[in-house]
């Protein structure tokens, strides 16, 4: 029986209201080995949707050699329409941009990365080459009245370099907003941030005059570390979080189970915190579940797994 | 590559040093499907406690009938003998007292519910009859020189109760402390607690007279809150946080992989905020993994799995 819970008791240090930035469509699905059909990533958003999440990364127009899982953008977004969310897309260079512009995209996203060695591995330049490669992107979604978040990836910590300095970050997170990034989404892409290490950078970059209210947080749970996490950046007044319905989307350390933060795990303790998220927990367990089936694997999320039992 | 990781950032307002109250070798093996052979057990305890583990709940004195996975304890201590720990035991009755204080034992612990159902349902007693059963065991314990902790369970939400009121746990909470336990643990059986909750129960506890320092905190990652409720109890000042090693130990409604907190899981998290543990996380590890071979199944623990499946 989880009627009545979990209760809610509020926390007066916290926001009283939080975005959720669902990112299983794009973010999720791109990581997963099944590439799914269209219509399914379509019924998909509109289940997230319909369970209350009201910004959902569709899908990324990167070149379909890259991330093959993502090729069907073009014919993905028509089948949106409908869908009343806003639906960012990720763009990873000026032809992304001008496929997502053309099909009525107004909301998009840059994946950039704090440390060389991430830069090289998955953009194949140097941080300071991609920031050069996303300058004219930025400019252009822009002059087209698109909002552009950006991503930094390995925040906390590089499979490569070890633990990554708060001042690294701060260097390229400023860059990226003075190219005009709306919001700077801080990525612990391996998962080993822990509470007080996302309180300094949260500060450093507050030190650096970027304003809390321009910064999103994206954890992974590949350590179990997310929620706690999560709970130090919302006591420092975050209030965008990201994080992946089902927890849709391995990492490849630890391909198992330990991905993005599950939205469910997220909403549970929101809700808890008596904090509001718009989302109806048990339709967005259901349409996890869902989609589990659809990819044939269990949820790796906790509660989708405990409330799925326990309706079962 | 997780070398220098995760980083170490203190935060000043939580404490410097938590003694971790390991409990896999008796709750969490206790509820494992499998029986293991007791020189299996000894080794286990022989490990944690060479991992730096220096609170290691070690079996349960209960009747071999309603636990038959620790019908070995008087076999068991005896093998014990030099491990260089702290070894508590869990004793339900007079008769389960006389037994471990007949092997030396002077740590031991009472199990009670904070609610009515579940005293029904493990004790078949009301809460009131518990406490009078508990009172005499306590007594004689501390006769004979024993310290005695208190588990209190379904402390934040009952199966069959939903949420349970702070106001509740604080009267059997007290009762058990005038009984004379040392030190009471705040189990979140079912695992549905929230941060809020967390603090609101340790809040009404303090006002109610009870020190932080008599506290302990008990918590189930059923719905993944067991990581951000420690964090909040650790800024309450809660310095005793239960574990189990690999996340050892099922919980009935969520049978796969969802029970007690994994220790690596909380380890990682001190560690990263500079609090001492004196638990070495790669012998700890390897401790868990070694024990997943014996169970035949997997650590659910993140971190288990996220060190073992780089290390391999």
């Amino acid at each position: 029986m989880t009627e009545g819970l979990p209760m809610a008791v509020p926390d007066p240090a916290l926001p009283r209201r939080v975005r959720i930035h669902e990112v299983g469509p794009r973010d999720g699905l791109q990581n997963e080995q099944a590439t799914v059909p269209t219509e399914v990533k379509a019924e998909f958003i509109h289940r997230l949707a319909a369970a209350g999440l009201d910004t959902i990364e569709a899908t990324s127009f990167v070149h379909p050699k890259w991330v093959p899982q993502l090729a069907d953008a073009e014919r993905l977004m028509p089948l949106l329409g409908d869908v009343g969310a806003h639906l960012p897309v990720l763009v990873p260079n000026t032809r992304g941009l001008e496929r997502a512009l053309a099909l009525g995209v107004r909301e998009i996203a840059v994946f950039g990365s704090a440390t060389e060695s991430f830069a090289k591995a998955n953009l194949n330049r140097t941080v300071d080459e991609s920031l050069e490669m996303f300058a004219p992107v930025v400019a252009a979604a822009r002059e087209a009245g698109a909002t552009v978040r950006g991503y930094l990836s390995m925040c906390f910590g590089d499979p490569w370099e070890g633990p990554v300095p708060p001042a690294q970050v701060v260097r390229v997170g400023r860059r990226l907003l003075e190219l005009g990034c709306d919001q700077l989404s801080l990525g612990d892409t391996i998962g080993v941030a822990t509470p007080g290490h996302v309180t300094a950078l949260l500060t450093a970059l507050n030190q650096a005059g970027v304003a809390t209210g321009q910064l999103a947080v994206h954890f992974h749970d590949t350590y179990g570390q997310a929620l706690a996490n999560t709970l130090a950046a919302l006591r420092h007044g975050v209030t965008t979080i990201d994080a992946s319905a089902g927890g849709l989307g391995g990492c490849p350390y630890a391909k198992s189970a330990t991905g993005n933060l599950a939205t469910e795990d997220l909403v549970w303790m929101l809700h808890g915190l008596g904090i509001e998220t718009g989302v109806d927990l048990g339709r967005l367990t259901a349409t996890s579940v869902w989609m589990a089936d659809r990819l044939g694997r269990p949820s790796p999320s906790r509660t989708v797994r405990a409330l799925s039992h326990q309706e079962s």
